[in-house]
Order: structure tokens, then sequence, then C-alpha cells
């Protein structure tokens, strides 16, 4: 396999995660040290690019992604900016023709989304979004089960992401509060993984009747600063949702979720069987299998917590028994892109994808703005 | 304390539990065995009165309820009959002077239990609902807490409660999926409990934003027929709600719920604490104090699982360190409401508890018939 | 069935216990409200007595239990008494011809509990020990999948009972603590429960390596008293123990056991299968069963949690879907020793059965002063 | 600080383990990439030496330990053979003056191990035991409550650590069944691991009262083969252990527990508090705090759930609020070596240390055999 040269454009504390993982992917897969490497970085000062170019332990480094796009020793770009600068950097990545790996959400809003998933295929590079729950063993298996029929007819769904980050009034504005940077608030920076899992599990969304709230409308414009700033982002959103084939869910999202740290899990039941998955317990999936009350007098139905630690194709380091974390996510889901690449298969999750839950996180604010369903073919 | 004396309207299922409980009611507080008597019991056959009177040990028995509401012997009534009798019962018992304890949810609708509640206020008898619930110690304490003042201001909430009881598309017809004779379906059967938790411990409701389906729209008219019958209530409602002081929350509620027995369970998340409380455990209230992160270095916070199990005013018996069960809470109900007959105080839950539960109901329906958010005051 | 008519002995807080669950019976079975009654009831003081029968209903009171016995309308005693009187009333209850059910520990030694057992075999009456976690539905199901072969070959065991009940030094001294009056400590009050379960479900235990300690050897002897009084049972005992198949296991007993409130557990692990069991949650049992994973594709193993809340046989009342509490699992042993009487079949927990729990105890406590394995067989 | 050089001796699956950690540790704290390198690798085969260095992407490599140590471009060495070569390397290690740093359990036994101690001691290079447990974030958070008087007096403690991984009687023979490669059975393997927890955190044990078995006594020769060898070590050990100031316990250790997958935990029990681990559920330590009942009215005692994964000192990279993995407790245990390394400190665990777990391991086996109480000090 040619070796894979990753130009890293970001380096706060997600670009340090992704820098990370990339050097763990050869010691889980038994791959050569050098078969994959990080070959420049680009922040948006140079002493920030110089001091990470140190840590990551490569001599290009700069303060303008550009050049990285224009040096032919980087064949794969990783964005790990904030979310307002996405489309730029993708679009002129495609144009340079390096394949691309770009954090979540993909955009700030379905038209940005769609002309990226637009311009990497027309491109022909390979396109990944880093929805990274996505590489859970846990969630892995989930979809195995699913796909082979497991739960039957889906009746009804529920997914979860709340985060306490927020919940003190006196914690001041951040870029994270400002719609102009993130496109959204809570429902864009953990209701896009969330979305994206139910997605990824049942398929498309048809409808959404979104809620979306600013408990905390004002914050101190900086730290301890007496002057107050106007959040203008959600900082909880609730949902209800429905597909083509008639399944119904709701979806919770805050960052309000006094006492969670990463709450993030859903369930899914179906006539057939059930499922629920805890990233707070994120070594097992809890199944429950209706056919067990069927056959000859055994044990009976019931939840099943069953093991799901060591389910990574190819793993070669041990005691994968153990709780994998979210590192070991991350390596798998660039493993995965990286594996695309070499093999000339499909990504998953896609720039596609990317802006399916785009779309229904749209269809979520506009719905809350209106007070009624959204169908998402009418955004 | 005069002996109360009571005529059971209904020996179905849940008479046949109501009538276990008030039996053991002097055991639990230490009172004569003679203090509480099932002094009659009417159902709506000779045969199952007698058989009724046999297995509570009473003489008197009739299938026409208004014989018991004739006699002096008979202080209280409780009516365990299917919902579309409740109100004709009650406004009779009213009529005749019995205090009334009557089975959930109240009436078939708002009209009913406004009058109803009206009813009982005119006549000046005490008048309960059951809402067993909330006698489960958890839930005692749960509410002490929040009226305490411990979560501070309220974010959010969520409830649920699911049962698995009609995933079998081949379950037949039953009068619980007539709308004719219980009003509503899964929202009324299950979710008047839930809701009713939410606004005991946190107040009145003052919008819903509700979706009601029915997943299984037809079904055997009778076990094994091949004549199919429509089923004209629902099977799973997605509520979102508001309160007047910005708090909103979701609650789900489904009989669709594969692979729950009694899935009964609420959060709540404050700016100073959380709770969250699940029937399937409930032994325990599961709380989070913000205030543990303050004062002097100590273990910090983190979601504690308290004991809620010997919360009772005057229990006796002892080993009530043991998780409380079904009856117990029915028991505990009953003792309240005969304590407020005794001791001339206020019912909780009231019927005007019952009819705002009612009208919660009436708004999540209404809601999903027009895709928008309703007010109850606007019903 | 004749009716059963039964003489207390003993009104502590078991003994109100016991009375309520008896009360129960009849509900939870459909059965006539007078088909089984206490007739009478003795403590050792007529003042108690008299109040006692208040409670229960009863016209017959004394502070002398040989004249329930020598009551023709009584059919069967119910002792509740201390552990030192357990000997003397069945010797006199025996030979009485009265059917027997009395509290644990059967006695306060081996030789007493022998004797017992061998007075109640030579009279031709019921006797049965009121181990009343047996008719928890969650062990209940765990009997019939052991008996059923379901763990194969049986490796190891373990059984927790702790409490915390005698944390604080300042509690004072009370009859729990002194040796002529129980036998034995929190190995005899708790361990007894624990022993009982794992040898109800596993069968007999060959030897015993215990560790017996009191952590608290002094406490005021009276509450708030400066003088000290000598604790002369254990508050902590620790068992490995052995079986002839070779399985082997450990068994934590504790009053010590800070944070617990009735922490009852138990686990087994076999070739084909494990299970355990917690009395904080006794809605379920938690099953493994290897065969799993085998045969076609499918969820494979995991532990899985099978609802154990519907399983009393006969069960009328509704809602047993709902988690069962400790009164529920005495009104269950009390009908199973009834039906034992009723149908002329063997009682379960048997009087041997209890003097095999004694030998188990006497094991630990001599291994303890010894410090080497004991055998029961050389007791 | 200056760079650190490894020279890796042994590269199977734990080999692997600890390269890809010490790759992680500079993305964790910020350090340079080739701040930690490992310069050169050692297995037994040249060919496995030689793609074990191709993986790593280092260029020396040899099929002779002792070549890594006689290089000037090796600081330290990391011991990841099996256990009865680890006495051979130490003793070459420190007497070529490399630091060392050496895979669990440090010998085969107890004299072994005293020689190690002392001869690093001697030498005066850094030693560590890599006893990788002691670096999840909630077992740093139970020694630092435990330091902190947080327990008041201990009472008791219980440990656990369970595989299912030789439950298949088919399963056949390898090197961790035969004691002159590993020195012990289930206690070596798992049981060091939950013995050095309990001492880390309590302090030294005093005496053990040991029982090993063999429950899978023969196994085939070879996978499929017909002929039977005897496994000489032992697959479960269960031991009580007391330490001098009185408290006392049990630990559990089997390669026989069905249906775990890697159950470690442990629980302690105190006057003024208990606490409990579980490997399963690794972000969370739950700690139970007597003093909650006192002071002003509040929420009360309960164990409580606080969040252990964010606690390492100096990380850097973002999101350690979620689930750490056993990778991430390598890496900080390598870099606390690192760090006694670069800053002069006392390592922990020590080689004193580890030959204490090893003093206990040899008198659970010592006591096994004689079937009493063995102290540590007669050893």
């Amino acid at each position: 396999m040619p070796k894979i040269r990753i130009g890293l454009i970001g380096y706060g504390g997600i670009g340090r995660v992704h820098a990370g993982a990339y050097r763990a992917i050869p010691f889980h897969y038994g791959l050569p040290a050098d078969s994959i490497t990080i070959a420049g970085v680009a922040t948006t000062r140079p002493e920030t690019a110089k001091r990470a170019a140190e840590e990551i332990g490569c001599s290009t480094f700069t303060d303008d992604f550009r050049q990285l796009l224009a040096r032919d020793d980087i064949d794969m770009v990783d964005i790990c900016t904030p979310n307002n600068s996405h489309h730029e950097i993708v679009l002129a990545a495609a144009a340079a023709g390096k394949h691309i790996y770009c954090e979540k959400p993909l955009a700030l809003n379905v038209a940005e989304a769609e002309a990226m998933a637009q311009a990497v295929r027309a491109a022909g590079v390979k396109a990944q979004v880093t929805f990274n729950f996505r590489f859970f063993p846990a969630v892995m298996r989930a979809k195995e089960l699913v796909d082979a029929g497991f739960l039957g007819r889906v009746f009804s769904f529920r997914g979860r992401y709340h985060r306490s980050s927020y919940i003190e009034g006196d914690k001041p504005m951040s870029w994270r509060l400002q719609r102009d940077v993130t496109g959204g608030g809570a429902l864009f920076d953990l209701g896009s993984h969330v979305l994206d899992l139910l997605y990824y599990i049942l398929g498309e969304f048809e409808s959404v009747n979104g809620t979306l709230d600013t408990l905390i409308r004002e914050r101190p414009a900086a730290a301890g600063s007496a002057e107050m700033a106007r959040v203008d982002v959600d900082d909880i959103a609730l949902l209800q949702a429905r597909a083509a084939d008639g399944r119904l869910g709701t979806v919770e999202i805050s960052r309000m979720g006094t006492g969670a740290t990463n709450d993030l899990c859903f369930e899914i039941f179906g006539q057939r069987g059930a499922m629920r998955f805890d990233l707070g317990d994120p070594a097992w999936l809890h199944v429950y299998d209706a056919r067990d009350a069927e056959g000859p007098p055994g044990v009976g139905p019931g939840f099943r917590r069953i093991e799901a630690v060591s389910r990574y194709d190819g793993q070669r380091a041990p005691d994968w028994t153990m709780t994998p974390d979210f590192m070991r996510s991350h390596a798998e889901g660039q493993y995965q892109f990286i594996r695309s690449i070499w093999e000339g298969r499909a990504t998953s999750p896609s720039f596609d994808d990317g802006a399916h839950v785009q779309k229904i996180m749209a269809a979520a604010e506009r719905s809350s703005e209106l007070g009624t369903w959204v169908r998402l073919a009418e955004l």
C-alpha cells in the first residue's frame, strides 16, 4: 500500500486528538510505523504552527493551509478548524485533488454541505466526516444487527446527547456560542453526533418536529467581565422525528444536562428486538431478542449485555477485551478512511451523509421557528 | 378515629389490588384490624359480585353500585371500574355524600373531569385519584427535595412510561383499545401516570407539542379471529412540554416499548442539581448536587444513589429497608386518603390534580391533530 | 381445603410482618378471606399480647405460648421469637401435634437443630423454616434453571449479605449482640439467609474455611451509657466453602458493610452458564448462557437480565410485572407451607434444611477458631 | 528534559501495547514528538525482531537483548518477556546502568523478586513494575481519598479479577498454564493486578488464608490433539487476607469466571466511608460518605458515582471527559516512570512494591498447601 502523507489543518484540542490517533494506527493494525505520517500542519499563526510541528514531529508547518494543498508530498488533508472554515478549505482541497477527512458538523448550513459533497464528487477525491462515535465497537455491532434484520419492523427510537458544560450562568461567551462561527449550538455540536448515529443505523429521516431554546440567553462577554453578551445559539434542542417507514422517535440534546459528562445514548425498539447503547458504559451493547421467547423451553427473553470490545477488523494489539476509548474510535475512523483510499471503495460516513445530518438539523431549526413539523424534502 | 367502611366498585385486577392493599394498612401502621374494612362490593354481574364478597370477606354485594351508595354503613367508595363509568359513579357518590377514591385517569375527557372535580367540591366530600406511583418512597423524597429548592432553577425534564404489552400484531382487540371505553390509549393508560409525577413534582404544564400514533392499526377482533378490527387509540405518544417558568422537556409513552415490563422513569435537570427515578429500581432515588463542587476539598459532585425505602410516616413494620412494591404504594395512597378524611385536610392527588392531568392529555391529542403546540389555557 | 387457623408466637417486628403476610395470601391467590386466619397470639407479656390481638383482629391472646398449643382451634404455630426459644417451643408444638412455621436461624446450635428436625419427623407434623428469600421470583427462577442443568458443571460461587447496621461504635448493646440469645452474630442473622440460598440452589456443602471477627468489640451497655459491654458475637464472617463435587466459593457476611442497606447477592459460575442475583434489584435474574455462542449466527452470548416478577404459581392479582417486595416473599413462603399441609407434600425449606444451614455455620465458627478447614461431617 | 531512548525487550501482544503507548505520550502531554522514542527492539528470533522494528520504526533490532544493554543510545529498557526471563534481564540491565520498566508479575518467586529489587537499588537505576491499573483515573482518585482519610478506620475490603478465558475444557495447553514459565496461574496473571491495587490503596498485607485449585486439570497438549497434558498452575484462587491494623477481606481470582471478560473490581468499607471500582465501568469511582448524614438537612448519604475521567496531571488533549482505556493507563504509567527519571524521584510501583505482591502470592500458595493462614513475615 502506498504511504499516506497527511496535511493536518487546525491544531486545537481536536487536532491534537486526530494527530495522536494517526500515530496509533500502525500499532493497532500491525502496519509499518511510516505507513501513515503527518507530513505537515497548518494553523492560523506561525508560532502555533511551529509548536504543532514540534509536537507532531514534522518539518512542514505554515499559517496558510493553501501551502499544504500545494505540496506534492501530501495525499490527504484533515480539517480540524472551526465550522465556518470547512466549506472554503474543502473546496480548495478538492480542487487540489487531495483526499479530505473533515470534522463535524460538515458545514454551517445545508447549502454549504451540499456544495462540499458535490465538490468532492466532482473532483473524484475520497472524503469522510469525523463522526467518530460510529466507530465504537458497540455501535458497529448495532449496525450489523440492524442490517441483518435483528429488529424486524422498527417501531420507535430515542437518542440523547447531554453535556453539562454550560449550566453555570457566569461561564463567559466563546466561539462555541456564536452562530457565525459554529452555525448552531448544542444541536450542531452535540446533536450532529447522535443524529448521525440514528441515521447510520436506521436510515434517512423524513420530517422533524423540533424545539430549540436558549436557557441562558446572556453571558459575560469575557471571564469576569460585567459586560453581558447575547448568546445566539441554542443550548437545548428537543426533536421528534419520523422516517418514511413510519418509525418515530425523540432526540434530546442539551448542554444544560446537569450531572452529565458525555451522556450520549440511543435506544431502538422493533417488533422482533430492541437495543440500547450508552457512551458512559461503552464496552457493551444491550440487546433484547423477542425470539428468545420461542422454541424449546429456555431462559426466556431479556435485555442482554453483549460484549462489544474486540470487534475491530484486523486489530492486532491484545487486550481489546478492555473498554475502548475516544482516541480508539478516532483511529478506527481514520483507518477506515485510509483503507477507502487504498482500496478505492466508498467512504462512510461520506459527505453526503454529512449533508443529510445537516438537513436534519436545518429542519429542526426551521420547525422550532414555525412551531410545526418540517419535512426534509421541503428545505 | 372513626372506622372507615369502604364500598368497592369494580373487582377486576386493579379492584383486587385495592382490596388487598386496604387489608395491609392496619399492619403497616399499627391500627386495629377493624379500623378499615371493605363493607361491600359492587360489580356488574351478581355472580362476580358474590365471588368478590367471598374473597374479600364481606357480606354485602351487588350488581348495582347505587345500592352501595344508599347504605349508611359505607363511608367511602373506591372506584375500580373502566374509565367510561367514572363520571357517572362519581357524580352519584358525591350526591350520596360518600368520600371517593377513584382510579386513574379520572375521566374520558376534560369536561367530565372538571364536572367531577366540581361535584366533589360542591358536595364537600373528600376525593382522591389513584396515582399510586406518587407513593413510592423515592418519589416522595424527590418531591421533598424539589420543594426545598434542591434543584434551583429547573432547566428541563424527561419522563417515560414504556410497556411492551402490544408489540405482537396478533394480540386481539380489547376494551383497552377502544376509545369509547377508555377515552384514550397509551397516553391515557400509561401517560397519565408519568405526567402526574412530573406535575406533582414540578407543577403545572403550560403547553404541549404532542405526536400520537397507532403503530398497529388493525388487530384480530378476537383471539384467533380472522376478522380484523380497527384500533382507534394511540399506542405511542411523544410529548414536548413547557411550563410558564420556561422549563421544557420530553415525555415518551408507549405500549410498543419492546423489552420493557414497567419502564416508568423521570429525570429533572436544574441549575443546582439533578435527579432521576426508575421504577425498575425503585429502592433508590438518584440525585446530583452541584454544590458538592464547592467548599472544602472533598469527594466532589456525582450522581448519588440515595436510599428511599423507609420513608413512610408512621410505618411500624420492620425491614422497610427492603425495596417497596406496587401494593405498598397503593396502601400508602389509600392511607393518606383515609387520613384526609380523619383529619379534615386536603387530599393529594385531588380531583383538581386529576383534571389537570386530563388537560395535559387533551392538549397532547389536540396538538397531534393540529401539528402545532397547544396551550392548556386554550382548551 | 380446610381452613388454616394459626397461632402466632412472638409479635415483634418480624411477627408483624408474618401477620400482615398471612392476610395478603387470600388476595394473592383468590382464596376466601377466611381460609387462612390468625386465631391467637402469644407474647411474653399480657399487655403486648392484648395489643397484638387488637392489631391482628383475633380474640385469643396470651403470655404463655403453651395456651395456644392446647387449643383445638389452632392448626399450626408460627414462631417469631428470639432464637434461644425456638428449640423449646418447637418441641412443645410438635408434641401438641401442631404444624410449625419457624423463623431463622432454626436454633442456637446443631444439636438443637437436629433435635428439632427429629421431633417434627417423629410427630408427623409439617415444619418449615422462614428462609423467605427463597421465595423471590428471581431465586425461584434460578433454582429452576440450575435443576434443569442450565449451568452444566458448577465451577464456583459467591454469596454476600452485607448490612451497615453496626458501623457506629456508639450503637449500644442489644440482644442481637448476645450469644446466649442469638447463638451467633452476623453469621447467624445474615449469613443463614445467603448460605441457605446457595444450599437451596446448589446443594449441600462439604467443608468450610471461615474467618469470623468482631471489629467493634465493646459497645455502650445502653444508649448513652458510659459503661461498656463486651460483644461476644461476630460482626463479620468470611467463608470459603467446598462441596463434594469440587465446586468452591466465597461468602462474605458483614454488619459493617458501610453503605449497604440489604446487600444480599449471589453469583454462580458454571461450564455452560452463569447467573447472579442482587436483592437490591430484585425484579431481575441475570443469566449468561454460553450456548448462545453456538448455532446460527446471532447476537452472541452476554449476561441477560431476565424478568423475574410474575412467577408465582396461582397468583391472581395483576401487575405482578412490578418488582416484588419483602412481604410478598413471606406470603409466598407461608402459602407454600400451607399448601404442604393441604396437599400432604414435603415442605421446603424443611427443618432438615435448617439443620444443614446450622451445620455450615457451626463449621465456620469452628474453622475460625482452629484456623483450618472444617468438614461438616466432622462436627 | 533529556530525550528518553527506550530498548524494548519482547514484542508479543503486551510489547506492542507498550510500544503504542510510548508513542501516545507526547500527544497526551504536549511534549515534542522525539522526546520519547523506542530506539531498539529485542525479541528471541531475528525475523520477529526485524518485523517489530519495522512496525515500531526503529533501525536497531536484535535477537539478543544484551546487545541493547550494550548500547549508549539506550537509556532504559522495557521488559515485556515471559515471567521466567525477568530476573535474568533485570540483573543484566541494572548492571548495565539502564533504567528498567518491567511487566508484572515481577518474578517467578519471592527470592527472585527480592534479588531484583536489591539489584536496582544497588545500581542506582530507576525501576518500575507495570501495574498499569494503578493509572486508571478512578484508581488514582481512590488512592487520593484514602490517603486523605476519607474512609476513617478501614473495616474490610474485597477484590476480584475474573476472566473466562479457560472455561472450555478443550482449550489446549499454553505457556500460561506452565509453572516453569509463569511461576503461577490465575493468581500470578490476574491476581497480581488486584492484589497490587489493594496494597497500593490500603498498604501492606500481614497474613493470607488462600485456597488455590485447578478446576480443569488436564488439557489437550495442543489444539485438537488427543494427547492430554497436566496443568500445574491454579485456575482459581480464593484469598482471605489481613493487615496489621485488623482490616480483613477477600480476594477472588479466576480464569473460570464464566461470562466475564475483564471483571476486575474492588470495594473497601470504612467507618467514615466506602468505595468501589469496577474496570467494566472505568469512568467512575463509587464512593459513600457517611458524613453526608450529618450537618444541615440535605440529601443524605448514598453511593455517589464520581467522575474519574480527567485526572491526568498535565494532560493536554481534550475530551478526557470520555472513558479512558487500557492503552491510556499504560501511557500514564510509562510517563510517570519517565518523570521519575527526569525528576530523580522515587518510582511507584517500585520493585519493592512488586516484591511485596510476590510475597502475598507466595503466602497464598503456601497457605493453600498447608490449609492454614500464613504470615508474610514467615516466608
